[in-house]
């Protein structure tokens, strides 16, 4: 045996490096500890053992999900203390959907070189989102890649599993023609949609992450702030509708927008009539439409449009619904219905034919 | 509305050749289908119903991992068929060392611009691998990332869920001093030393894909062969060996070595004890030490050396556990026993003072 142990290094990998960066990490993974969780961290997989009490039949709803280029974004203002959040709240919409509750969390980091301040940033923010959903942030790999990422970089990748009774599953099959399409929210443009916003706003007009938005003027931060804004949860203003009679469905509208997600809920011969002007839509949209030369089509498939999440509800529930939904501080605007026809989502613009944009 | 839908296009991200090639896997998809998967591809979450049939206390196990710079070896010998079947039975393995069977498992593709044929083949991997493991393939993401992938890169990451019954867990705390060690082969490298090893075959000795290794003569495969060569599962051997009271703990080498990986599951107050030359270093780790003028206390810390997997065991029970594994065809040496001492790992490399190597 040497004392040599530097090949590794000089081929660009510092497993020393490493350990020290995950030790600094442990603590706040500790702080997302939940009565599920088993052992400490560090052992090979993580070990969670589910509260099955007054379960029937536990159907276990899982979902994989990255962040996309908004880490770019992350990268160019210098601040991966949001994207965490992101993640964690991305995954748990996702599962939230099919009325399932989060139980733990793993992540995946990536990198050419890992830089201890940047992986600290990271791991606090997916602690962050993993205390405020009640979820354990139960493992995950940190891959040191030099030449494959490139300097500075970071991949990050989460991957979520929850609990549902089969009973209280939600999987479209209650949703029918006359159905009310209830929008909550999105805090910006979550998780989508990245790729297109950087061209318009960096390559077309300009700016600089410290720049305002010309033409934005319902949202004065600048434009990194704006872009980092994070991913909503709604988990904590929907827990105690989950088991709702009224509730139907719910969509998460990520890739592929209202146009590719709310069909993901819709029975075979049903559509989802949508009336544009009936929410408010954040003036960042309509600059990246105008700035970007972006046909309306494809800004519905693109970009959220100010709906983070679409409830299903039957009308006859929907007042309840609203009524429980403003204790909770969720604002919520019935955007159109769910009807006969050949599938898909129909758009209701409010506009005389030949023309067009919103 | 209007035909026109290629500003995302133009940005780099093309929403209809992603769907187009969704579609093309979800037959291999479905050929992973197990019992317990629910619903269809495509929901937001994937559903999985596991079987609690004679459960009495479950505990989930879940590991996330990746290939690392593996995937720069696919990418040089333009094959992307084979590090799915790396990446499942990777993590396979980090939770069957607890004691667990697979459920389901999860991929994330990330690239800059999806080229169908590639993605194709690395879900074909994946898809075989699950087979294999009797683990469905229940979902994934898929993201396109122009400008912070490189053009034909392929990031690769996999999250598996399995379960074990509380009473059958292995976490070390059945491990004492005396105990012996089994070491199982791997199948090459695995997934773990690439940077260095690329470095040392491409970097110093100047080796192409299709190129013989100088001093390898055990394996006269091509250098591309002999690096993509998949990462072994150990489940179908050591299934049946899982209950069995003799079975103490097991340790998965992975990034980090017997050094790293032992001390997983040893108590307080013991260490490993190794004997290096009780199993035949195939010559590989050889060439690597030597071209790469490696020192043998990294070569034990950044490769596996052979051993895949290590069996700590009791003695008493150990010629019964032998012979179970002899019957699966699994090879199997005797390496070294637990002994009280200081925790970590002690190389017995059998040589006289002052000399160093192998």
């Amino acid at each position: 045996m040497t004392d040599s142990n530097d090949a590794y290094r000089r081929a660009g990998v510092d497993i020393d490096a490493q350990d020290a960066a995950l030790g600094r990490i442990k603590k706040l993974v500790r702080s997302t500890r939940t009565p599920g969780v088993l052992g400490g961290v560090g052992s090979f997989g993580g070990l969670f053992r589910p509260d099955l009490e007054g379960v029937e039949e536990p159907v276990l709803v899982s979902s994989a999900d990255g962040v996309g280029t908004k880490l770019m974004v992350a990268k160019m203002a210098g601040d991966y203390s949001t994207v965490g959040r992101d993640l964690v709240n991305h995954c748990v919409n996702d599962i939230l959907v099919q009325g399932a509750t989060p139980l733990f969390f793993l992540d995946y980091v990536g990198t050419g070189t890992l830089e201890p301040d940047a992986f600290a940033a990271l791991v606090s923010g997916l602690a962050d989102g993993c205390r405020e959903n009640g979820c354990a942030l139960l493992g995950g790999e940190t891959a040191e890649m030099p030449g494959f990422y490139q300097p500075g970089d970071y991949e990050l990748v989460g991957f979520i599993v929850g609990i549902v009774d089969r009973a209280a599953l939600l999987d479209g099959s209650r949703v029918r023609a006359g159905d009310l399409l209830l929008a909550l929210p999105s805090s910006g443009l979550h998780t989508n949609g990245y790729s297109l916003a950087r061209h318009v706003f960096i390559e077309r007009l300009g700016l600089g992450m410290a720049d305002k938005i010309p033409g934005v003027e319902d949202d004065r931060r600048p434009l990194g702030k704006i872009l980092l804004e994070p991913h909503r949860s709604y988990l904590p203003a929907l827990r105690s509708l989950l088991q709702h009679p009224a509730l139907h469905a719910m969509a998460h509208i990520t890739g592929g927008g209202l146009t590719d997600n709310l069909p993901r809920v819709l029975p075979a011969k049903t559509q989802a009539e949508i009336r544009v002007g009936s929410w408010r839509l954040p003036d960042l949209f309509h600059v990246l439409q105008d700035r970007g030369e972006v046909a309306t089509e494809e800004m519905f498939r693109v970009f959220n449009m100010g709906v983070g999440m679409v409830l299903v509800v039957d009308p006859a529930g929907a007042g309840e619904i609203l009524k429980i939904l403003q204790q909770q501080n969720q604002p919520a605007s019935p955007i159109g219905t769910v009807q006969a026809g050949s599938g898909g989502v129909v758009y209701d613009l409010g506009l005389v034919p030949g023309e067009d944009g919103l």
